[in-house]
Order: structure tokens, then sequence, then C-alpha cells
């Protein structure tokens, strides 16, 4: 996995993230005060939006905008990437304002939910930092990190990162989400083939483990870097 | 809970799911035939839609006819529905027909969704019931049963069957669907508060089947029961 | 015809209408405030939505929150129970409130609309008596009931309360608003078949008559009965 | 009312119905087949879509186009027409086509509806005819003509052809749409203001009866006139 | 080409332009108040909405409302049109003001756009007239007149004002939007068939030249008229 | 001004363009067949899509998916796109075969609208030789090349390569597509300041055919060097 802070000059805070053939451009950019749902509660706000061109993928597929709605996979992932990135934020420290996180997969070859959350986290760190500079915010908003990894079950065995092909063959697919210090965010397991026992599931949540734990070191490398 | 079959007169399979203050009536309808993309696979197809009514909750919501377009929660739902009824239906012996689950939560009082898939499986065997009678199928399309709870972490006790209010308290929410075998279908675990330990989450997953065992034996009690 | 109120625990005013084998739920919700064009008034609203559930008939129906838009038939009865509640309504007793009538369709069988007000009217009663006893309203909102009858030509009699088939039948079909002293609220009579004259017309206006009277007594019957 | 038959070049029949300060241009279109659930029956089909110009009343109104969905009211006023119409047509003679007519409203001031029925019918004509010419259809489509009034309460008089300021202050507001032959074909009487009792309704049918008659008239004037 | 002034009772500016067998409705309607964004500013502001009616053309086109969104030439035609207008405008003049231009489209023969460019100029000049007699605006808003018309290459000749018939055999097809005083405001040439040199572009644009100061005068002799 | 060729790894044409702080991908998407009105013709047909990602500016749009419409700039440059990458096109020596042209802006700084057409002729030049390779087409399909460069007047001086601070002040903004024999295949000039005379128009184009030569050059060495 390659990420690349800065990738784009407007936005506070962007990563390209690479990763196989997946390339993600996370962006976050700040905007001063939240949601009206939320007005006056001293409380910011963190939300995601996560969409893919018509060509990432080996056929193209027709722009959500053209057909004028956006489908449930979009939906469900912009969710649980909001829900994610949350997980790493006081809002109180944060203040009235909001970081919203657009994850764009330039190009798809499995594991871009994985993917985004995991560049977006990067690209919020830097945008926290250019609001801290600015002491936009009461306090330090980041109380921990999040990384996110794929894992599954090809025939019987539980695999780390799936790639596309896999993807498709895995009996059973599960994102992982977990903080810098160990603990869980997510953990969504989808049998869609045949279901899995605990032993399998345990044996999953290892290996994912294993994986954010790695991530979160590359995470933290990447923000220790100076940046152009 | 409470389990009301062949609560509609028109459909196929339709089950009242009483849960606490929660109701969902769940339709089974069997269309011969499946969606453009499946054609001439010989094989069936299940999907889900989830609504609830403007008045199910406390205060009145949109609707979501009326906004002009499905939320993402609203997507999110009836796509897990979706997946969890399937892992039941062996394609091959259902043929070429659909079976299409609407769940609507006529009154809502927390785990709506848990609910619906546990009702929706009900509604699942009596229209599978209703093909096999008419020769419809070429075999068995139902390869186990499932049902689904939501066990969640109050304060710091892992709780059982969450209702709305203690939703609300729950630093994490965790959705767990599960064969009538045991094994797992969906497990879907999100903290918006404070992330879960390992320890944490094997507390959850104990507690999630001693629940679904329970509601298998309440599912396979009420198709026991001769029906109107 | 049978009425049962407060079947929903949370709305102000709820009551299931049965009716043959039509199922109606009517739910009706009180908001404090008016919509934009008629703050400042001093005057309260009444408005309506109706819809279907999509297998409350015999084939199921796709949902208009699945499709985007709202269909011509569900706009046009939602208008008429609009208008229709709105008849027995002093908006200047009532306040700059609103009350919004839901009449949800779990099961069809004919004369849904006509169901649907008279369920409606019961609900606004319960609601409006709710707010009485928290003293929101200036006055007495109520000014008299309202109830509703499905008229037909069937060959070349006219017959009441048209069930589904007979509905189809039906060379005209004419629904008649009435309020409990019996004066005409709406009077909606439509020919897709043969057009009728004014012997005809006078023989379907006595039938309503007489049915909305029956109605009427059903509701205060239903409204006198002390409530769970 | 004036009728300007062939107001446009294109159409295969068309009228501009000017009535009072109103003007509506009512445009048949003819096209060869039928909607999809229609084919194969030898039945044709005859459908009608209501609009108004954004600037066609006092303050300029959206256009439904740029809200991006049809309005309750077009959609309402839209099926009127088309089942008005439709009561004066043989399908079988027809044969499988259709027929589509648009009326859009130039300029507004009280009763478009009902001068769109009475504008259309003649466009339906001269359209059936251009049809017959070509020899299109297998019989007679027309079995009747088709025209509508609007009559109304101001103060307690009942009052036939309401303008728009007249319209504002009815109490109540009926459109009856009768065939040549003195039938009814619509009869929608709404009491927004005070309901009404079966003397005033019976005043308000005599007046529409003899409002339709007049227009019948009208309309065998302008057909029976040679055209340019 | 033909000027009908004040087609309309309630726009505060409004001109039939007929041209050839094209006709175009153009309607000012003058709004106190600008939008948002530019509140405050003390500017004003003029915008156009183009729009044709279903039976305009020789097939019937779906209307946009129904279909629920607004194409790409429409969309692309009102913007040419509110740009054009808005060339002959001083904001300051006009004061926080809106002019709003709705250019539909009765029957199409070519050259609608240009013909409605045209047109609606007399309709603003109308309504700033309108609004000067009614001191709304700080100055005079009208600091030129613009005019349009369509030049294209058929076989190999530049030729003025196409129509219908001629637009679809041209080769390349050219607006020219330019000021009373002889200068231009939009050049927009396309060569969807055989692209065009220099010359051809300079002949092309010596025939819009004169076209347009013809329709200069035209506007002119429409505006100097006593109007009913 | 920087072309990428190659920049996916899926699409069967594709270029990152990057002019300035400008950078558009472009992906050129081949597909056998061709729009159903264009069916049997044996004729191909070329498209473009062009949006912007939410980020690509210095303040965060809305996406257009989540606005669920189409705005009209989009509809306007995506039509510009696709009309001048046609005029490059011999549809005959295509095939049934379509090409279509997704241009995403990952980031904006003046021009993405010129620098879109000019690389999308390069992915376009690749996708048609990706298909020659395969033996889809019956010809050569590319009968030209196509760039295009934006001019504008600043002050009073024609400018070439607008970037986006200079065109915030440009009175007038002219965008020209040029072949790569110096014809014109599209000429959009528009003033929203001060209208132009024709010494001006004819200033900007001689500056505009120069720019275009240029790229010309550019495409031409990017399309000769060898490929990864």
């Amino acid at each position: 996995m390659t990420i690349t802070r800065n990738w784009l000059a407007h936005a506070e805070g962007s990563v390209l993230v690479e990763f196989g053939g997946t390339r993600v451009l996370c962006a976050a950019s700040v905007e001063s005060g939240v949601p009206r749902w939320r007005k006056g509660s001293g409380l910011g706000w963190v939300t995601a939006e996560y969409a893919m061109l018509p060509r990432a993928t080996n056929t193209r597929g027709d722009r959500e905008s053209v057909r004028g709605k956006i489908g449930g996979r979009t939906h469900e992932i912009s969710r649980l990437i909001g829900r994610s990135l949350r997980a790493c934020v006081d809002y109180k420290a944060l203040g009235e304002n909001s970081v919203i996180l657009d994850c764009d997969v330039l190009q798809a070859d499995g594991g871009t939910r994985t993917a985004a959350i995991t560049g977006a986290y990067v690209a919020l760190a830097d945008a926290v930092a250019w609001m801290r500079k600015r002491k936009m915010c009461p306090g330090d908003p980041l109380v921990t990190s999040v990384a996110a990894v794929s894992v599954g079950i090809i025939g019987s065995d539980p695999m780390l990162d799936l790639c596309y092909t896999e993807d498709v063959k895995a009996e059973t697919d599960m994102n992982v989400v977990m903080t810098g210090g160990g603990d869980f965010v997510e953990v969504q397991g989808t049998a869609e083939g045949a279901p899995f026992d605990r032993a399998m599931l345990n044996g999953l949540l290892d290996l994912a483990a294993g994986g954010c734990a790695e991530l979160t070191r590359l995470q933290a490398e990447a923000l220790a870097a100076a940046t152009k």
C-alpha cells in the first residue's frame, strides 16, 4: 500500500491511496459550521461520501448523477466510512466545524472501501492539523487512528486483503475497522455463500487484527514524513 | 416475540412479527421469472425491501416516496435483509422463480431490522410451501432457517434485544444473523461510541448465539402450527 | 366495518379500519406550527397522505419510493382525503397547529379511499381530544364529522360499498363524502363505461346518503367507547 | 368561448380555446400502436397531459420540469381530462392506435380544466377525421361528444362559468363533464368552504346541464366550419 | 418575422415572435429581490428558461416534467438566452430586482433559440419600462439591445435564417448574438459535418451581422409602436 | 501541458492531462453496439460525459449524484466534448461500435473543458488502435485530430490559455476547437462583460489557431511515444 499525501492542491487534507490495482483519492474538506440538527451543540461533525468513476472497473458503469439516484451499495459504503472515521474524533475538541471526506475510486481492484477508510484517516489527520494551525478547534479532535482491512474465506482458508478476482470467489467477505490501539470500530462479515462457524470467525478476526496493525504503522510513517 | 402467520389475504406468505412495541409486517411475493441479469441461468432469486410507515416512530418522518428518494439507512437495511434470507436458499432448487420480501415497519420500538429478518424467514417458508404445492420448484429451496438478534453494550454490559430507548444509549450496536444450525450469516457490529475489544466482542457473540437459538425455536413452533 | 382505535402506540390518534378485506391504518400526527404560507395567520391546517403497501393487492406493486415518484392516483386520493377532512375543521379554533393524516392501506379489497376518510375522521377526533387535553387549541376545532362511501352501477343497478371485484365491473364509480349532518362535502362520479343520466345519479346519491348515515353512527359508537 | 381549429401546423388536431382571459392550446397527436399493457387487444387508447406555462397566472410559478416532479394538481387534472375524453371513444373502432391530448394553458383566468376538456374534444374530432381519411381505424371511434363546465356557489347562489376571481371566493366548486346527449361523464363537486345540501346540488347540476348543452352547440358549429 | 407585444395579460412584458413556422412566446416576469448568492450586492439579475411544448415539432416529444429531468439541449439553450440578455443590462441601474424570461416554443420550424433571444429582448424592454414607471430601478438598466440569427453552410454556401429542413442538412450551424451597436455577444459555431476554414467563418459572420442589424430595426419598430 | 497515456489499467484508452493546476482524467470505453436510434445503420457513435470531483475546486461543491440531477454547466460541457470528438470520426469506418469518453476533473484551475477535449482525443486514438488490433472496425475511423484552447480578453488584450484566476477577470471567454489540419470544429465565444468587435474576434481566433497547432504537436508526440 502506497499513501501519497497532498495529492490535491485545494483540499485541506488529501491522499491518494494505492493498493494493488486499487487507487482511491481521499479529500478532506473543512467547513466551519455543522449541519442544522447539530447547531448550537458546541459539537463538530465528520461525514463521508464514496463514489466510483465510471471506468474504474473492467466494464464501464453508468454514472449515478446521470441515473439521478445513488445506489444502495454507494449509500452503504459512504455510511460505513463516515461511521468509521467518526470513531476517532472527539466532537467537543473539534468545535462546531465539519470535515467532509470524499473518497473517489479512480481505479478498482478489490478492497476499495477499506482502502478508502485507511486513506481517509490520513487526509483527516492533515485537515485537523490544518485547522489546529489556524486555531479553529478548542482541543485536539483526534483521539486515535483508524485503519481497515478486508478478509475472507477462499476455499476453506481465511485470507487477508482480497484483490478483486479473489473477492468474487470468496464465500465470505468481512470488513474490519480497528483503532490504532487495536480495538474494533466495525466488524461486517457477510456470508453470501456458505455460513461460517465461530472458529472461522476467530481466524478471520486474527488475520484482520494483524493487517490493521500493519496499516496503522504505514499511516504513522506517512504522517511522520515531511510533506512537499 | 409473537409471530402471526397469514396476516394478509393476498400474499403467498405473510407474517406479522411483534416484539416489544415493534410490529413488522413481512409479505413474501412469488413471481415466476428472475431479474434480467439472471435469465437463462436456471437459478432463482430472493430479494427484500424494507420501509417504515411515517408514524411508526415517536415523531413523524417524511415519506421517502414524497421526498423522491430512498435514504441510505433504508437501502442498507433492505440489502441486509436480502442477503440474510438468500443464505438459506438453494437457488437451483428454487428454479427460475423470484421471492420478494416486503418488510414494512408499522410500529418501531428498536430492533426493527432483526425482527424483519426473523419474520421474513417464516413468510419465505410459507411462500416456498405454496410454490411446492403447485410444483413450481425443481427441488426443496430451503436449506436452513435464519433468525437475527440485536445485541449491544449498555454501560459496560452486553445486552440482548435492545429496545428503542436502550438502543439510543448503546455505545455499540451489533446485529447478528445466524442459521438454524448455529452458523453465522451476518455479523455487523458498529461502535459509534467507544470502540470495543475482543473480549467484549466474544461476550456479544455468545449472547447473540443464545438469542438466535431461541428465535429459531419460535420460528419452528410457528411453522408447525396449523394455519387458519 | 370495524374501527379499532389506538392501534398505534406513538400517534396522537390512530385507527385500524377493516371493511371487507380492506384494512387501512389511519394515523393522526399533531405538529405545532403550520406550513410556511400560513404562518402568522392564526389558522391551523389539516393535510393527508395516502399510500398502499406493495403487497396490499393481489399482485405486488412497485414501491413509489423506489420508483422515485408518486403516481397520479396516489396524489389524487391524498388530495381527496385532505379536502374531505378539512371540511369538518374550524381552522381558527385549531390555532396554528397542524394535523397530518397518514392513511396506509395494508390490504386492499375495494373502497380504500372511502375507508380511509371514514377512519381518518376518528383518528382526527382522537388527535383533537389529545390536543384539547393539553390546551393546545383556542377552541373546539371539530364542527362536524365526515364519512365516505363508494357507490356504483353494476349492470344497471346502483350498488353500495363496492368490493374490489365488483369495482372492476362497475360501469360508474362514485365516491361521496358527507358530513354527520347529511350535507355533501365531495361528490366524485366517473363513468369510464357508459355515461349515466340524472335519474341514475339521483339513485346513487340516495344510496350514498344512507350509507354515510350508517357510517356516521358507527364512528360515534367507536368514539363513545372507552379506549384501552 | 372562441374555438380556433388548426392553430398548430404539425399536430393531427389542434385547437386554441379562449374563454374569458383563459387560453388553452389543445393538441391531438396520433400514434400508431398502444401502451404495452394493451398490446394485442385490438383496442385503442386515449390519454391526456395538462400543464400550465409559468407565466399563465398573475404570479410566475416554477416549472414542473425544473422542480423535477409533477404536482398533485397537474396529475389530477391530466387524469380528469383523459377519463373525460375516453368516454366518447369506441376503442374497438379506433383500432390499436393512440391519441394523446396535450392541453397547455397559455393564460389562466379560471376554468382551465373545463376549457381544456371542451377544446380537446374538437382536437380529438379533427385527429379522428385525419385518421379516417388515411383509413387507419376499423370503424368510427367517436360515439358522442363531451363538453365541460365549472359551476359553483357564490354567496348562496349557484353560478355558471366561474372566472378566476370568483373561483377564489366560491365556497363550492363543481366540474361537470357531459356528453352531447346530455348524460353525465364526470361530476366532481368539492366544498372546501361550507358543505352543500341536496337542493343546492340539484341547482348546480341544472346550471351545468344548460352550460354543457350550449358548449356542445359551439363545438358542433366549429367542427361544421370549413378549415383553412 | 412578426413581433406581437403584450400577448399575455398578466406578464410585465410579453411577446409572441413568429418567424417562418416558428412561434415562440416570450414572457418577462419582474420579481423584486435577487437570488440568495447576490443578496445585499445592490445588483439585479436576469435569467431565462427555454422549453418546447410536446407537439411543437413534427413528432410529439415527451414532456421534461414527466421524465422528471431537463435535457441537455434545454439546459444549454436556457443558459445561452440568459447570457445573451444579461449582455444588455446594467445590473446596478436595475437595482436588486430580477427579471425572468420564459421562452416557450409553441411551434418549431428551425431557429427557435435565436427567435427566442430576439423576442425576449422586446419583452425585457417592456418589463423594464413597467418597472421604471413604478420607479423600481435606480437608473436605466438597458444599455443596448440584443438580437440573434442562425447562419449555416448548405452545400458550400453560407445561408441566413435556416428553417428546420435546411437546418437538418446544414453541415455547420452557427448562432450569433449581437448588440444593437453591432458588437458580438455570443458566437457559437458547430461543425458536426465537415469542419470549416477561416474564410467560411468570415462569410458566416458577415451574413450574421447583416441579419442582426435587420432584426435590430424590427425590434425598434415594434417598441416604437403604441401598444393596445 | 503533460499528457500521460494509459493512466488506467482497465480502459481501452486513458489519459491524464495536466495543464497548470488542472488535472483531467480521460477514459475511452469501447462498447460493441450503438444506441437504439442508430441500430442497423452500419454507423458507429462517439459520446462524452464530463464531471468534476467535489473537491476539484477551491471550495467543495455538492455531488450531482447526491443532488439527483445534472447541472446545466455539466450538460453543456459534456455535449461540447462529444460534438468535438465526433468531428474527427468516420462513423462508417468505425462500424456499429460506440466509444464513450469520460472526462473527470480531478483538480480544476481553469480551462478544464479544453484540456478535456485535448486529452480525450489521445484516449480516443488509443481506443481506436485497440479496436483495430482486434479488427473490430471496417476501416480507419480517425479522419483527423482535434485539440482545443481557451482564449479571452484581459483588460483589452487577447490572452491564450486562461488559468482560473484570469478566467474570473476575463470579460470575454472563447473556447475554440480545431482539427489537426487547422479547420474549426467549434467556436464558442461569450461576452458576459463588454461585447467585443470584429477586430478583437479576429485577434482571439489568431491566438487560438496558434495554441491549437501547438497542442496538435504535443498530441502527436505523445501518441508517437512507446507506451508501457
